[in-house]
Formats: C-alpha cells, structure tokens, sequence
C-alpha cells in the first residue's frame, strides 16, 4: 500500500473539488491510501465515508498570494507544513498539494529535507509535445541563480525523472540556450555549456544546446536551465496560450459562422488547453527531496487531483528518489 | 519622397513575392520610393514597369543558415552588404529585409553605423496583445550578454520606438523577470532593475517587473531584458504558438464534426497565425542605427513585405533615429 498526503486546502478552488479527486483517485487505485490534510469539517466526514483515507486534521491553511517562508513560519498548523511533517514522519511516503509552489517549495525543503549530496531541489514539469511526447523541464523557479555544477545535479535529476515517470530509457538532456550552436549563449549559459560538456565529454546523454521553441516540440527528453530563465520561459508558454485562445474567442464572437465552427471545435480546443494546463500530468515535482512532491495547478480539477495523487504514488513505486540520488552519484545508467 | 532600400533575396519564398510586396506598398504609400536590391534579371524588369522603384543590381545572397559575421565578410556584392552600404551613401533613408537577423544585424552595424553614445544596438518588435494593445520587446537576441547601464539604454531605445512607431504617448518600460515582486530576479536581472531604479528613481517611466504571461497581455508598452533571456521567450512564444495549431490540426484530423468547425473557423485561426507571425507588424527593427532598418520573418508574404516597407519608411518620417538619440541622452519626454 503506497500513502500520499493529499492537501486538501490547495489551489483556489473549493476542497470540494480536491475531495472528488481523492475518491476518483482510491476507486481508479486499490494499492494507493490517502492520508487527507484540511479543516476537520471537511476531512473527518469524507475518511468515515471512504476506505483507505485517513484525516490529517489541520486549522490553517496557506494562501496562494502569501509570501512563502513567512507563511511556514507564521503557519505551523496549515495543511503544507504539516503535510510534510506527516511525509517525515513515515506517515505518508510523498505529498500532493495545488497549493502556492513557493510554499510548498520552503516547507518541503526544510521539512522533507534534501537527498544527501543534492546542492539544490528544483521545480520540474513534463511538457506536452508533438505526438505525445513529452519533455522534462527543469528548473521552473525554485532557484533563480544556479551554478555551473549545480546545473549538472539538475540535468541527472531530470534524467531519473523523466527514467522513473515518463519511462523513458536513458534519456538524454539538453541545455536551454539562445541557439543550437555550441557556442551560442550567455556568458551563464556557456558556462553551464561547459560543465555539461565535462560531465558528459562523450554526449552520452548530453544532447547539447536547445531553443525555446523546441520546449513543446516533443524533441527531447529533458531540457535544463536555471530558474530565472526557466521561469520566464515557462511563463511565456503560459501567456501564448491564453493569449491565443482569447483571440480565438474574440475573433470567433464576430461572426456566426465562425461561432458555430468554435461550438464545433469546442472539444478540440478544450483538449489542448488541458493538455498546458498540467491537468493530465499532474502538475509539477519537486526533485532532490526524500519524498516525491507533486504541485498541481492552482486552478484545479477533479482529473488533476486524481492524476497528480496516482503520478505521486507511481513516483514513489518506481523509486523516484533512489534514482535521484543514484542519479547524483553515478549516473542513471 | 521617402526612399526604402528593399532586399528581393532575403527570406525562404521567391523574389516574387518580395517584388509583389514592393508593388503593394508603392500603390499604397505615393511618398515611397524604393531600391530594389537583388539580381539584374529579377529587379531591372520590375524598376522598368514601375514608377519610384530604382534597382541596386548585386550578384551575391546571404542564406540563411549562413554564419552572419562571415557572410558579410565574403560577400561584399550581397544585397545585405549592398543595402546598408547603399544606407550609408544616402541613397536609401531606411532598409527592409526578410533575411537572416544576424547577417542585417551585424552588416547594419558594421555598415550604417551605430548613432553616437550607443553603447549596443538592440533588436526590438512590437508583440501583439490583448484589446489590440502591443507591447515593444528588446533585446530580442543581439546581445547576449548585457550590462545594466545597456539594459537602461535599451528601456530608452524601446521608448522612442514606442513612441514614434506605435504612437504610444510617454510609453512606460518594465523589466522581465520571474516575478512582479521587486525583490524578484536574478542577480543579473536584480543589477538591471537597480539600474533602471536609478536612472528613474521616481518612476515616471519605469513600471517594474513583468512575467512571461505578460508579453502577450498587452498591459505593458515595453518590456526589457538582455537578448539570451528574450532570444528564449521569443522562441518560446514561437513554439507554443506552433504546437497549439498543430495540436488543434491533428485533433481535429480525428473527428469530421471537428474538421468541419475548423474548416468554418479557418479564417480566425488564420489571423490568429497571423498575428504572432510578424506580417501585419512588419517584423522586428534594429535599434541604435543611424537609419531604421527592419527585418521581416524568413517565411515571408506579400502583405509583410507591404507593411514591412511602409514601416520602415514611417519609421523614417517619425524621425525614430533623432527620437532614439534624444532618448539616450535626455529621455523622450
């Protein structure tokens, strides 16, 4: 039986929705308990009704617009921190919460803690790409500067990442740059170059420099970067996407056939925009702590609820964290 | 009379369709006149068979996979090295062409010269946004690497051209970064924004921080960032908008009640494309120059070279060049 702690309070939907992700989650999953961190209200009357979830009674919870280390500290009893608590105490084996990323990024850090020899954790996310393949990114923000030798721990890590939940044998990685060529790039980014190149002299998985328009391109395995770049291209993905579906809309509502094409098209368009949303991939991990922690969307549903806690699950069954930190070591082949 | 040195081989598609661009912008704008740069077969027909179009006959083209700065060393009769050279004589007061960035970057440089007190010229293009509101961002990929007395100098840049091209009245600049926060960056992009913190402590013109999400908000006039990170989010808004069409292609390939309202939402898709692909735009500039000089996508159209062609010479009546100077020295209000 694999456990994960399910917060119940993340994102800014109703626990409502967080609630029907669990139950979806334990009916699709007979190997998996939750252990459901929130209000006693609402966590108390949903484990008596349900076999296999336990309450984790919490009185607070932590806001998306909170600033992160202040609200673990102010916070002792929210669902973040002490969801973690319970993951450090053997009480579940990894944590799935929608809630502020920055949060949970702080209060796993200190209170899961790192995998022995990892100088860094980082925030990942599988990317959706062309026919169905997908790219580990990482980091999406955690750190927004990042040495050279640091970049190397990240690239093994998304390695074992996209190895243990993509299941993609010995994938390779490539460094987020300004163009292919190998001598493209910031001073930063040749520096990373540089110590890519020294850890991988033979390209054995090194697959050398990437663009950002290969990011959702089903091209590679893992594209790597530090977090400030990676955030703002992350975030860029994010804008296009809503920038294009909003016109979409705003074209559409001048005309009528147009507006019955869209009506028509609606399935369609809802597919790609869950396909960005994180909704089917369950969000985002963090790598480089003792337990699998899965971050989903703020604005949830019952489907990201219910994959992100079974891709938590099938995270810590195949060993994420083993192969982090043999990843760190010796490589993962 | 305006004269606009127009590059017949630059870009992927015909000459035909750079001299039927020509031919548009000739009928549209009475002012213009225009040097048609490429081969003697190709431009002395056309400047034969139309009024206010002169030829700059060369035997040499720089593709686009060429490496720039070596190109425009080996071919000094290409119509890149002639176009700027032609800039530089006076006999053109603009150049438009749809080849490679780096070539017109580092010929434009080299031939028309950088305006006194410009430490770097940068790259710049008019992103489209919400309610039709476009956002100027620089540095698009010239300078990778830029120091935070640059970054002040770009915000200046993109100012000017704001102001003279967009029409926009005292356009305010933000700074990309991963967050709105002030404390929010790395350390490179935490030393631009205490450079743009000192030279407008008040913060008449500068906004702060912007994301990713909002390059294509339309909630800025201009964004700012070293060409690494803007190469990035460039390119990244590149791919998603690729993936989202070919996402939308192939789902809707699957269903003939789908392909039916994509067929009906043909149209609006197709101005969607056309909105992020730069034809409407003209492309991106190059900023710093002692002339306007604007580059069209590779991938061009007859409508992007019209409006690409007007662009440049309405860049050139705006007096962008002056404005750009005065911007650097004592800001454009």
């Amino acid at each position: 039986m694999t456990t994960i702690c399910v917060d119940v309070m993340g994102g800014d939907r109703e626990p409502q929705v967080v609630l029907d992700g669990i139950a979806a989650a334990l009916e699709a999953d007979a190997d998996l308990s939750v252990l459901v961190a929130g209000p006693q209200d609402v966590v108390v009357p949903f484990c008596a009704h349900h076999g296999r979830a336990r309450a984790l009674v919490c009185t607070e919870a932590i806001a998306m617009d909170e600033h992160p280390a202040e609200a673990i500290r102010a916070k002792k009893d929210s669902t973040i921190v002490r969801g973690c608590a319970a993951v450090r105490a053997g009480e579940a084996d990894g944590l799935f919460s929608a809630g502020s990323t920055g949060a949970i990024f702080a209060a796993a850090t200190l209170g899961i803690g790192r995998i022995r020899g990892i100088k860094r954790p980082a925030i990942a996310s599988a990317l959706p790409g062309a026919s169905g393949r997908q790219t580990v990114m990482l980091d999406l923000g955690a750190n927004a500067d990042v040495r050279p030798d640091v970049i190397v721990q990240f690239a093994q890590m998304g390695r074992a990442y996209a190895h243990v939940v993509l299941g993609v044998d010995s994938p390779r990685v490539a460094l987020l740059s300004n163009g292919t060529e190998e001598t493209k790039g910031s001073e930063l980014a040749l520096s990373y170059r540089r110590a890519l190149d020294e850890a991988d002299p033979d390209h054995a998985w090194f697959a050398g420099n990437a663009e950002g328009v290969d990011l959702l391109a089903g091209t590679h395995d893992v594209i790597v970067t530090d977090g400030f770049t990676g955030n703002v291209a992350l975030k860029s993905l994010e804008g296009t996407a809503k920038y294009l579906l909003r016109e979409i809309r705003r074209l559409t509502s001048e005309s009528k056939r147009a507006a019955m094409g869209a009506l028509m098209l609606k399935p369609v368009l809802k597919e790609v925009a869950r396909g960005l949303s994180g909704d089917e991939l369950g969000g985002a991990v963090l790598l480089g702590l003792k337990a699998p922690v899965l971050i989903g969307h703020g604005d949830t549903s019952v489907d990201a609820v219910k994959n992100g806690t079974i891709a938590t699950a099938v995270a810590v069954r195949g060993g994420l964290v083993d192969k982090v930190a043999q990843a760190i070591t010796r490589g993962i082949d």
